[in-house]
């Protein structure tokens, strides 16, 4: 054993000494480690080659600056989604702040289930009650008023379980991987199937991410000139869909570059990693598994995990990703932190 | 009168000095200058008092640089119209090109005018004709497809007057805007009636505009999975027509901010022009006056000058720029150059 000897005056001053010195280190090793929340294991050693693979200017496949475009799917890859998007709780936010004006919509469906709190009815909403639902409460009104709703909206919702706005529930590892891209030069961007003008409300402040650079699903838009003034007015008819082969066609006609590195975490995101695998030169494409039930959620049917409606990881996807070398991200294994406020 | 005076010996030392002198006083005012290529008058003034009141700090409408957006129509505003759009030139071109794979174009209109080369006809070509002729030369194949035979036919291509690819037939002091603006920190956007995926090929090279700041009309893609490889297909249908009130609609959908600066020169950017001036702050709204035959053309009845179909500056839109404090920029008067190669 190996006693560390000192005359006994100085032995505090020495062990002070000792314990700054190591708070020091810590504090240059989490200032040095990008992904300073991810454990060390597979999928952080892929993020760290790929990054070394893609703008060391000795690597054979270097990516000049300009082509460097990373995309994000959203909902269950950068924040919560269960146990309903966050945009469907607005939606439904919005149908219940709306009913007075709408009386008919006491006895009428869906608005019926949801103003009645028919959980099980609304469990079994279709694409097409969906729409409905959007169209009453995401149309008709300027692309200006909508932004303030949204804002309004995110402003005071609460996460049912988290009992915290929702833009609070980001993942940090996520955060991290899009801030080591960036500070790499990598564009990053949101490709989500959710509504392109709802995330876009909040997507700098949260994701770092501008406007410009968030791909989403979209209604038409009607310009009109009114007073002297010009307005675009959102119509209730869906004019894009950003979801499975939506992202790929999606990424070419707001993007134009094929992405270096594409991060999902359901069947939707598929296409948008086929599409950036098919690429030349190293590629990155992961998928996010809630496997943490402790710490988030659990689910999907990839290795067992309950099934659920919302944001399904499908044992068929899991098999895919295995086929074609995907990283696939254990929140409960890889992430030493979920949320930045544990 | 006042006369050098110097020792005869060193007469000749002085002169070189001062030719020296006056040579480097030329330069740096060149190089001072951004926008060396117009002549000094209202429309210079304008762009310059414009960044000035958009970009420094002590400006009461300040603009921060995530904001500042500027949008440029393409065809008569940056890079020559007629006597046709080189959208067009390339449609008629691949025309010929795939007519022996086409026999019956022989006798079918709108084919048969282009392979007859009639010029009457094709001038009277309806809004359905050209529709008919896009999709027979710009759809059927991959997005990878037709940005080759765009990247070749623009390597190949002359115009019929000025005899020279038609990359080179961009607008010196709209380059020179177009950098100005951004060594100020703003993000320049092409927004165009014409096909996205075409102005994509060369915009980075041409305009130093990347891909994903192109904004344009588009067709119908389709996501395919061929041989274990995700295709998009590019097909004979229409998606996005992004001219007139589309091009407030697709500034919105692709940019999400609304541009500080708008250049056009048609009434296809009326719209476009409406929406950046309804916005709060200074804003600066910019119309090439295409008044310059013997440089480039002139057309358009505004100020009594030959009417065309292509890019037509009409009376009517004259009068909204008036009334609307709008810079009219006429290229005989505001332009000392026009092309780079002059």
């Amino acid at each position: 054993m190996i006693r560390l000897v000192c005359p006994r005056r100085f032995c505090g001053t020495v062990a002070v000494a000792l314990g700054v010195l190591l708070f020091v280190y810590a504090q240059a090793d989490a200032q040095t480690d990008p992904l300073a929340s991810w454990n060390d294991g597979p999928a952080k050693q892929a993020v760290l080659a790929f990054v070394k693979a893609t703008t060391e200017q000795a690597s054979p496949t270097f990516v000049p600056p300009g082509d460097r475009i990373a995309t994000f799917d959203q909902d269950g890859t950068l924040w919560v989604e269960h146990p309903l998007y966050a945009q469907a709780m607005f939606a439904l936010d919005r149908v219940r702040a709306l009913a007075p004006k709408h009386p008919e919509w006491r006895n009428k469906q869906p608005f019926k289930a949801v103003l009645t709190g028919n959980r099980e009815t609304m469990a079994k909403f279709s694409e097409a009650d969906w729409e409905v639902i959007v169209g009453a409460t995401h149309a008709g009104m300027t692309t200006e008023q909508f932004l303030g709703i949204v804002k309004e909206w995110l402003a005071t919702a609460q996460h049912p379980r988290f009992k915290r706005p929702y833009t609070e529930l980001v993942y940090q590892p996520m955060l991290e991987v899009m801030g080591y891209l960036r500070a790499n030069g990598f564009k990053t961007y949101i490709v989500t199937g959710g509504g392109q003008e709802f995330v876009r409300v909040y997507s700098q402040q949260v994701y770092g991410v501008p406007p410009e650079q968030v791909v989403g699903s979209s209604l038409l838009t009607k310009y009109e000139f009114k007073d002297g003034k010009p307005l675009l007015m959102r119509l209730p008819k869906v004019f894009f869909i950003d979801d499975h082969a939506g992202k790929a066609v999606g990424i070419n006609l707001f993007i134009g570059k094929r992405p270096y590195a594409a991060f999902g975490n359901s069947g939707g995101d598929e296409e948008m990693l086929q599409w950036a695998m098919a690429g030349a030169g190293t590629r990155l494409e992961m998928l996010v598994l809630h496997d943490d039930a402790e710490r988030e959620y659990a689910y999907g049917p990839a290795q067992g995990l309950p099934d659920t409606k919302v944001g399904s990881f499908s044992q068929a996807l899991y098999d895919v990703a295995k086929l074609n070398g995907w990283v696939v991200v254990s929140m409960k294994k890889d992430w030493k932190k979920i949320f930045q406020f544990e």
